[in-house]
């Protein structure tokens, strides 16, 4: 190995070790910490993080990386160096090019902006964040000018989030979707819907415990590298291939939320459990492609976990955990985690319905950045998407437009990859049915760990250095498109509610 | 504020920044981190160990220390700070004078030497051990001559755990309790014993937890400035007063333990939210006074959860969450957590062979220092004292000399500060009842927090800024003696045994 890139090797492992306590800091300030700890522990998690950063963008890492470009040097790396320090210098430009304080004004900015938006919720008054969002777009269009100068702002926006996206694709995959989801929505609401009555009742928050690890044991979690907490938003988080963590929240009077947030990031995890394990601490495990992280998630929430088959051989276990659903029968579950709802709120909608929830954010996002419709005639466009989409018109701002917090940071762009991880899902499955044979009857003999291999084999194990499109090529042999997940849709809704 | 104050507030925040990291990465190794992230955790924690060790001993820090050391500074310092800088002084001159080498040859035969004693304790074979016991009792001595050239060896290692302790005193309470305790012990161990036959079954972990966070509220535990965590052995560690934890092992088929525990640790815990919050980040709030810390949580747990009237007020709520207490009355569980046992591992002990189990420990370790009584002699000398003081022989080493991991690591002179709480705790009770009244009557009306207020008022708050003498003879107004807790034990269990 050359001097240089063991010295490489050395400044990314002090780079992690200061990495690793702030994110064990963030861990624990929302896992456990007490509320008078927080002080001090914001204070020491500022500290590792601004260490972080410094070491990410300073002058020595750059002659590190610069020497290891050198052609001599560079042809003596292996695969995955070579994508490293590619990859590095790639970010190293673009991060460089933001003017330090702007960078420090944007953060400023940022933090009262979601301190505003947190108000303006609990106000259900949009006006209180409306002059922050209209900053928030400001500073955002600048940033974007000073990383991309050449590329149209909101492709750049896109691209941050999903390597080698833009609005083209997305265009014409959200197009083919809606035009035909929005009908199948419409005749499915019409149709007769299951009674969700029977499950009202309580469910014992340490049984639910129980049901999370069955779950996640059953999908392939591996509880030697991995394991769970309790949180008020449910997340993944992984210091490494070998230590990967998801959380959790449990009520009382309801317990199929959790069960599927229990299976939504046990797929995260399952994804970053099997990076191959010697890209751990460099950005060969850096997992910044969105739609495909959420792609692997939704997998196993969505194609497997709303499958009635993926509880033939755990239903009976279930039941023991959960008394409850000893008066439902497994039919009657299956119906009910299906359940279509037109709803207003994203995050407890159904799979049909909340690829809609995102059509409707992503051409806010363009009609701000491509259109130019300014900030006061925002509430009002989403309203009226809502109504053409969703047949319903929220009551107030706090359930329409201020429920999500991404614009409030300024991460536009994002909502995009939610959809287009179902997306790819559609495919994945199509070339996972070729591959494995019935996927249905997989399920039902309880080899699910089959499938989580063949995840691991295609997607998995490369981390972070296939580019989605490359995924989705290597995988599937043809171009991105929404046909396989509408058909999907359309087969499965058309059986559950005799369409 | 003077300059040079501020520089040593600044220099501190840093340092606390790094043992702050270090020791979370404890706390999660031991609470929560799954087996295979063990390796870089490990890595993580000891760098910022080193680091902190590092900026404990550094130059800069002796340069501001000297600073603030000259009358015209001293002198404009408030008595905290002044507190402050005279212990980081002294410690400084003491850890100045270990050679960098010997320092890191003690710290590598220290490791060993504990490996060396988990495979001794299993294979039940002391002489797996004994070549590492006699290297660390030589690498002991060492250090201890270069640290303090001055002082008999023994009162030296006794002092580094208990500030200002040394054996001509302890030999004089211990001889004072071990004169009337062992006809005691053998008197009560003759009685009739309770039938703890009752006490078998099953209790549920869940509810054991709620079990303990009742009893945490009960006696002030502080949940906003705490937490909880689950571990192999109990152990109570804190960041500041405003973020304390302690930890537990619940087993499904004992409950008796787990309870006392929870006390236990919840005495050290409420010692440490409530030194005065100045201190926090500082050696005044370092509390290395190891007999006075283990004084409160053997007070809650000896004094006050042993006694019948702590039981009365919650005794109902916790038959409730532990239903097999319906079969057993409350003078049941009063006598079964007072049994006597003649039994072979002090962790396990009741609170009055405990003292015994001690004892042995204290001679032993005289035995070893002042009469040079050499390692192959020790698993005789042990068992000898067994039979002389607790009337039964271990069958083999495991549960004899090594059971206790402390000689492993060269932590000779720490066993008696176990005593010595107990010792303080019968005075400080006898004072208690002369200033609060009945104690009894206290704690049967659910008064339990006015104990902990005086507690609070007259130990708590100084943190580390009073040395153990100084508050037996600030709080009890008299020199330390071991007869309030022999009276203590001779009234109680004449009563409970009616002997």
């Amino acid at each position: 190995m050359s001097d240089t890139l063991q010295e490489l090797k050395d400044y990314l492992d002090q780079m992690n070790i200061y990495g690793r306590a702030a994110e064990l800091l963030f861990w624990d300030m929302r896992t456990i910490m007490p509320k008078n700890g927080f002080e001090k522990h914001a204070q020491a998690s500022t500290f590792f993080s601004t260490e972080v950063f410094k070491m990410s963008t300073s002058d020595k890492l750059e002659k590190i990386i610069d020497e290891l470009m050198k052609p001599e040097e560079y042809e003596k790396l292996d695969d995955m160096w070579k994508y490293v320090v590619k990859k590095m210098k790639k970010e190293f430009v673009l991060d460089k090019r933001i003017p330090t304080d702007f960078y420090e004004e944007y953060v400023q900015a940022s933090t009262e902006s979601e301190a505003a938006w947190e108000e303006a919720k609990n106000a259900k008054d949009f006006s209180i964040f409306a002059p922050h969002l209209e900053k928030m777009i400001e500073y955002t269009k600048k940033m974007m000018q000073y990383r991309e100068p050449d590329k149209e702002i909101y492709d750049a926006l896109l691209n941050q989030y999903e390597e080698g996206m833009d609005s083209e694709t997305i265009d014409r995959l959200f197009t083919e979707l809606k035009n035909e989801l929005v009908p199948l929505v419409k005749k499915i609401i019409a149709a007769p819907q299951p009674d969700d009555s029977k499950f009202e009742g309580k469910y014992d928050i340490n049984a639910q415990r129980q049901v999370q690890k069955l779950l996640l044991e059953y999908i392939g979690f591996d509880f030697d590298s991995g394991t769970v907490g309790e949180t008020e938003h449910p997340f993944t988080m992984g210091f490494s291939s070998k230590d990967v963590r998801v959380t959790n929240h449990f009520y009382e009077n309801e317990s199929i939320n959790a069960m599927f947030s229990a299976i939504h990031e046990g797929g995260h995890a399952i994804f970053e459990q099997n990076i191959n394990p010697d890209y751990d601490g460099t950005v060969a495990a850096s997992l910044d492609f969105m739609g495909i992280h959420e792609s692997q998630s939704r997998f196993y929430e969505n194609i497997l976990g709303r499958n009635k088959n993926f509880w033939i051989p755990i239903y009976d276990k279930i039941v023991e955990l959960l008394p409850k659903y000893k008066e439902i029968s497994l039919d009657e579950f299956y119906k009910e985690i299906n359940h279509v709802r037109n709803s207003f709120i994203r995050t407890e909608a159904d799979e049909v319905t909340y690829c809609l929830h995102i059509i409707i954010r992503y051409e806010i996002e363009k009609a701000i950045f491509r259109e130019g419709v300014s900030v006061d005639k925002l509430p009002e466009l989403w309203n009226k998407k809502m109504e053409e989409y969703l047949g319903i018109v929220p009551e107030n701002d706090a359930e329409g437009i201020l429920q999500d917090m991404h614009w409030s940071d300024g991460s536009f762009g994002y909502f995009p990859t939610y959809l287009l991880g179902s997306i790819y899902d559609g495919m994945f499955l199509d070339t996972m049915r070729e591959e494995l044979g019935d996927i249905d009857k997989l399920l039902a003999d309880g080899q699910i760990k089959k499938i989580t291999k063949w995840l691991n084999e295609k997607i998995h194990k490369y981390g972070a250095t296939r580019r989605p499109k490359e995924i989705i090529k290597a995988v599937c042999g043809k171009e991105v498109s929404a046909e396989p997940l509408m058909r999907y849709f359309t087969e499965k809704y058309t059986k559950i509610y005799e369409l």
